[in-house]
């Protein structure tokens, strides 16, 4: 039976609505927040727990009230041990009733170690919850399933990881011909958002902004899916907001545009930051 | 060229070299310091970062003059945010000279999200820094490039996921027939092993010890990687000895045999827990 739009434990509305309204009322947006320790440099910070905090603020007070969603990077502040995870605590603690969060974690693992990755980033009261975290399927996408259960409970949500566009990631993810890897993920996902109504589920997909043909070649059925699509590669990396809506087609609606260094090396001035961030948002809104 | 035994950077011993001469001298068993709720309740502990940091030290206590490394479960640090976070630290340096680690954290990222990876388990000064690191490949094997580098750098290890006896993991691990994804992990491991001399290389996989068949019927040649395997799931998730035996055959020689609830479960006095991982290790060290 489909979950209707609030959560079962917490009345909180799915993540897939909140995110489908964020990104109605403001445009398709995610401001990944990467504290490189390059960037830091360039902003004139140093690379410790007080530069990370400084520049994670700073990017939220930029484009809090303008992007749908912020992604925090958590290898980044992952690297400064557990001081750079309090800073971390700290961030998605201020994007809270700001704008919607997406920890960019990768994590994943099988039962109950799964179980406790989904406690730390899911759950409510947990210092690290965000109201969304990156998966990695490895393990399988079933092996995610304390995280899925957990986040339909708390009106969370996931991205798996399905399609990326670094070259090397085609060693598995394009294994297996038509029956590919990232098609069987594609699919698992279309079949868990059943478990949601109205138009996006909390089940989302990471599937890289250059991609090119891969879709096609696979024939991933994004729309399918009926999650939203977190598509990291904008700007420096690569993408053109053009090249986005030509990747994606008709699951365009879906995505989620991410970028981070062309918006961030625009900092540390925050008027900086914010004119960088509304003209990626144009390009994604044009056409 | 393949690099010598001593690490370019340090001075270090290879990952490898010091965990063949542990394994010579201890025997090959890894205990897995794993403070899942339910085993901190039956020690008469809290869950909370106070509850972790004495069923930690207490294990390594137990056990870090008598296993040949110890493999603290990052998801279960993690659950308890940065204090749990801190706790880990602590741990880690507590083993430092008395018993290599292995920290399960399964990460897994690409360029310079991938380098911070690296950076926050594998460099020098890094407060999580741990003799080894487990990894996972989704992106593909090449993807974990800046941390395969840096572990050769620093005389430090990696362990990437290959195969895992849990059901879901073969939609992943198995596609692609003679081809697999798991196929292709283990052969680009035994590749990158080409860059050490000695009896082990520093890249490890971490192979489950109930994967029954699944090595033969994918023809993965263990041998020809030539590094450690860690095989997790002795004991209580359902492995003996003679199984991991069984299983690994000629490469037996290079299997870490892990082992976590059923030595725990034998807490919280000091000898209690000493006496399971005796009886463990002398199992494999039969026949």
């Amino acid at each position: 039976m489909p979950e209707s739009g609030s959560a079962a434990s917490t009345g909180r509305e799915s993540f897939g609505s909140r995110l489908g309204a964020a990104m109605a009322a403001r445009g398709p947006l995610c401001v990944g927040i990467d504290p490189h320790p390059a960037l830091l440099r360039s902003w004139g910070l140093d690379d410790d727990a007080a530069g990370l905090r400084r520049f994670s603020l700073t990017v939220l007070d930029a484009v809090g009230s303008l992007a749908a969603a912020v992604k925090p990077q958590v290898a980044l502040y992952e690297r400064h041990g557990s001081a750079g995870m309090a800073v971390l605590e700290e961030v998605l603690a201020a994007a809270r009733g700001q704008v919607l969060s997406i920890a960019d974690a990768k994590r994943g693992d099988i039962g109950s170690t799964m179980a406790a990755y989904a406690d730390a980033w899911l759950r409510d009261g947990s210092a690290l919850a965000a109201d969304s975290v990156t998966l990695s399927p490895y393990l399988g996408f079933e092996s995610l399933r304390p995280a899925l259960d957990l986040a339909a409970d708390y009106g969370r949500g996931v991205f798996v990881l399905a399609l990326t566009s670094n070259p090397e990631g085609a060693s598995v993810q394009h294994v297996g011909g038509i029956d590919s890897v990232a098609r069987r993920i594609t699919e698992a996902a279309a079949t868990e958002n059943g478990r949601y109504d109205g138009t996006l589920g909390s089940v989302g997909l990471v599937v890289g902004a250059t991609v090119g043909s891969a879709l096609a070649d696979l024939q991933l059925d994004l729309r399918a899916v009926r999650g939203p699509i977190l598509a990291p590669g904008l700007g420096a990396q690569g993408a053109t907001p053009a090249d986005l809506r030509r990747t994606f087609g008709a699951a365009y609606p879906q995505v989620l545009g991410t970028s981070s260094r062309d918006i961030l090396a625009a900092g540390p001035g925050v008027q900086g930051i914010q004119g960088a961030a509304r003209r990626t948002l144009d390009g994604l809104l044009e056409g």
